[in-house]
């Protein structure tokens, strides 16, 4: 790896408030540039908010944007599980 | 993603009445534009309802139309499971 | 979809007297028009019935045709699982 | 299906004496017309039989021909699980 | 199937003696003509025996010859399990 | 192997303290020479480490340089789970 | 099988000390000719040695060399689970 390696997949654990649905909120986080694939499943629901698996694929990935990117609609990062970088 | 990402795949929880029958039911969600792949399997019978996951796959489906569509069967997305994005 | 959608696959619950034996069941049902396999394991057996579950593919299948279809042998649809439309 | 529907797959439970043994009575099945690959497994011994669990694959299978041809080495077709026709 | 139908596949139980060690005894296996893969696990170690599982491959197995050639060295075969015919 | 074997795959058992956090650690051990893929999974969050499972893909791992490297962010090689060398 | 069967595949339980590391010693089995890949994977750590399934593929492996080379680095081949030959 010469060139500077990218993130290329990351697995997130994320909290985020009911609103915006779940169709909405995955459009919005594809828009980030970088990112090709996001793949959203629900894994708990509580009366305020739900914990959402996030897959997100794409050719070079930015965590700190894709942090930045989410909080803008109250979702909350709560641990990366897993990075693959190439 | 430059262009703006679009929902591509969709699991849904989806309550629905007894009528119309399962094969009719597929056939009027499979007629809305942009969806190319509906595949509904029952998950629980109850005495006037049934328990569906719905998986649907389309080029580009838009969730509203799709609630609006389903509704005008007595059909009712009770949750969104899994959206993917691209 | 700009086409009438049409039904795939399906999965069936089907009830059906011991007569005709199953290889010949399988072949009379496979005369239907627009199916493409048909595919059916015992699920149980009882004195006078035996439990089946029928996977037909097909380029386009017409369910009531099909259920009628099933019924001149004593067989009887009991529940539809699940549809594929595309 | 315009043409009739032949079978290509057959799952069959039978029970045969201990002669002859395995690799010939499968060499004897074998030798039908319409045949392309016959699987026999173990699934029980007894002091006198042999529970086999027998998967025949062909082009065509002629179910009538093949029950009396196993009959003739003193196989019994006990019931048959899966039939698929194409 | 015009031909003779010819034994492509078996899988057999079969007990050995400590000597030869396993490397030894599967290539004297493969040295059998109409054999094109022997693969042995070992199932169980006694003191004086163990209990193989061979699955041997080949484009014509001559199933007497086999027991023949393995009882030189004396292995017996305990069953056969499986046996595909083409 | 007429040249030197060379270590294509190494599954790795590695402490680490929180900070950096994963993302930069990924593309931080990305960066090595030989490597092309780093795959990072947490097995286990403590108060002050993580344990994590990583998986290095490349054409050449050096493993001293590996663990000399990962030293430099605080991250220590706990066992070596499994090594491919081609 | 006209020419002389050659071993391929091995799958071995190996007895090593903890010197030399297993990235080390994983080149060191690599360079012995006939061997293509060493997939070592750690079964159990005891306190002075360790438990390892090996799997060794090549084009043909001379198992007294592999025992004879392994040897010289103390590990000693505790039992042969899998061998075959083409």
């Amino acid at each position: 790896m010469l060139e500077k390696p990218k993130i290329i997949h990351l697995v997130l654990d994320v909290l985020k408030p009911h609103q915006p649905p779940l169709p909405e909120f995955a459009s919005f986080v594809g828009e980030l540039p970088g990112l090709t694939r996001v793949d959203i499943s629900v894994v708990e629901m509580d009366e305020k908010t739900e914990s959402l698996r996030i897959i997100v694929d794409g050719s070079s990935i930015d965590f700190e944007e894709l942090k930045a990117h989410m909080a803008r609609q109250g979702a909350v990062i709560h641990s990366v599980d897993k990075v693959i970088v190439e």
